[in-house]
């Protein structure tokens, strides 16, 4: 008789943003009347650029023709989308990453999900408190966590590193020594970001102890501030304890288009294995390859129109970011990100659980965030607002908040 | 130190495409001359039909509109795709499914290789011999497969079920009972078939053993014989067994656009967990969904052009097949397959193995296969040709094997 991953049934409840969606479709139907403003899942709002539309229908014509059709793509994906990341992403900001330590694929999710296939089980993982729930939940059904505590709401063999208002949100070196370690910045869910000088002990210690990084990237387009490092690679020693992961799903709009990308340099080894020797043979056998026309207009982001139409893109939601922050605080709440993120994180107000902020936000105005919560326990009594809404409904969920009694 | 999933180290060579793939390149940079014909992996060559792109540049402009813009998609996919999916190919055959039973992805691939997932790592696997190496690599990734036998090319703990001329190329029930059975019909690589009749066998066994079967059905638009199945629950019993892979890749020409789904009922449980539930968390937690482009040109396939168009395309590369099959058959090969499905499945000649054919065809007369033993030890002797080649090289590439001296 079969039997299934009973590691799957220690998940507690759902993923939050089902639930988030579960819970907001029940109010929405209670209440058809309400218009009921989102800046809860990170998804964004302004349609694709020009630049990406023009690649995408062009890609499609060839799609449409026997002598440009275009079946299987290569493993790691187009050269031509590979070299222009090479070129941009990496050797534009003097790091040393080549064109074939890059695997495109259909998201940095996906990647951060699959990437803990290639270590052993018991491997020990690090992760922010709060953090994006995939590293600790993909962790989790491969059997890595140990046990869960409900009432702490965490796992036995998880390092916890908190990042609370008195450090800034920045973690601090753990005391226990792990194995893989998961740092995103600029940071969701608090929307923080660390300097370069920062993210060099990172490295130097990844190196000392053995460990390695798993360094999520995806929000790097949103840096304003100059001693932020875009990439891991920044940072000397990277190449031989750091795998990165980007997405083009908020620097390009591409949450429904699907694209992203993992680096893996060759130098990172354990004893004569290659990590980029692992990951391409799971590339090979458990995956088929971004489309065509994804990857077509994905190397649009690198075009010089691509670029000028991204930034304006990227500003919109920066402007949102800085309408929420400076709303808020106005408003006497305790806020930070939104500088270097498109993330807002908050103190809930009056001693409230995030989760009943989370109710009485979208009870009394309609407006849908995030409570932090359900990004770990030190996100319990905070919450996340994202500036990818359009301006005019952000201001909208901005005003109301302000207005809101409490 | 972390340490890698040695899981990994103990797969034998690379990706059998992989492999090919490398070989013909080396070929081909040695005699930049020679007009290779690749009839090996199982690559479309024909355009995206009309009504696919036009699909996909509505789409496109939508993706360009504020109003019409579309960000991550629903865990499951859009409605609209698996509700045509529920009604063109499950009710139309009489298949109770119903829309929320169906779960959209990038691609069958993708689908085969994660669905171990869900199951326990003591599960016993069983697969057909020669196979879609996919089946078995995955579970190997896992841990599920023992110890490797490089003398018989076979792993411990996976029950081989031999697919030989002797039994028309259709598996025998297993003698040791497997928790998961891998079944591919039309089948990958031999091109057999096997009736409702023997499929009802499969279900009932799995339903009195209590294993699941994972049933394959990539090729299920090139059945042309009216008693077999074109999906298991066509079955009875098979909504308590059965896991179902699809595909638009082969029906569609997808392979470079991504996209296929799987269905998995509501009663299939093990115990009062539903299976459904746990790839429904898999899904939420580790993918994204796939592309609302092509989850439209998904939907344009069930359009009454799309499915005029597609007829027709299927019907252009099953000319190819029997163009194959023919042709080798009168040269004095060995062949089966062909009939209900794009792949032909001969036998090397003068006692070569599975790769000295390869090697042989290659470089004798530049045309590429796949060497059956690339899917298993009942495989070796025996080679793959596809019939998705263009017509123009398909009566080439045949022609150029029948004056082949041997």
């Amino acid at each position: 008789m079969f039997k299934v991953n009973d590691n799957y049934l220690k998940l507690p409840g759902s993923y939050l943003f089902s639930t988030i969606g579960k819970k907001v479709s029940a109010y929405s139907a209670a209440h058809p009347e309400a218009k009921i403003i989102r800046l809860g899942i990170g998804d964004v709002t302004q349609p694709l650029a020009p630049a990406i539309i023009e690649a995408l229908h062009s890609a499609v014509d060839e799609m449409g023709k026997a002598e440009t059709f275009h079946g299987y793509a290569p493993d790691l994906g187009y050269e031509f989308l590979r070299n222009a990341i090479a070129e941009q992403d990496y050797k534009a900001r003097g790091c040393e990453i080549s064109a074939d330590e890059i695997f495109v694929s259909d998201g940095a999710k996906c990647d951060c999900g699959n990437i803990q296939e290639i270590f052993s089980l018991d491997n020990r993982i690090a992760v922010c408190d709060p953090v994006y729930p995939v590293y600790v939940d993909s962790n989790v059904m491969a059997g890595r966590t140990g046990t869960y505590d409900s009432g702490t709401e965490t796992w036995s063999d998880v390092i916890y590193m908190p990042c609370t208002a008195d450090n800034g949100f920045a973690p601090e070196l753990p005391s226990k020594t792990p194995d893989l370690i998961y740092l995103c910045f600029p940071n969701n869910p608090t929307g923080a970001a660390i300097g370069k000088a920062q993210l060099q002990e990172w490295v130097d210690y990844a190196n000392k102890v053995g460990a390695v990084i798993l360094y999520d990237a995806a929000y790097e387009a949103y840096i304003s501030e100059p001693d932020v490092p875009h990439s891991i690679y920044e940072c000397e020693g990277a190449r031989t304890c750091a795998i990165e992961f980007r997405s083009f799903s908020k620097n390009a709009g591409f949450t429904g288009v699907r694209l992203g990308f993992t680096v893996i340099p060759k130098e990172l080894k354990a004893g004569d294995v290659s990590l980029h020797a692992l990951w391409a043979r799971r590339h090979g056998t458990k995956y088929n390859g971004a489309p065509y026309i994804v990857q077509k207009a994905g190397a649009a982001v690198y075009t010089e129109a691509g670029r000028e139409q991204l930034k304006k893109q990227v500003a919109y939601y920066m402007n949102n970011a800085r309408y929420i922050y400076e709303g808020l605080k106005e408003a006497g709440y305790t806020v930070s990100g939104g500088v270097n993120a498109p993330y807002i994180w908050l103190k809930a107000p009056n001693g409230m659980t995030s989760w009943e902020f989370f109710d009485y936000l979208l009870e009394k105005v309609n407006v849908v965030g995030t409570p932090g919560s359900g990004f770990g326990p030190s996100g319990e009594t905070y919450f996340r607002l994202t500036a990818f809404g359009t301006y005019e409904n952000t201001v909208e969920a901005v005003d109301r908040i302000k207005n809101m009694k409490l």
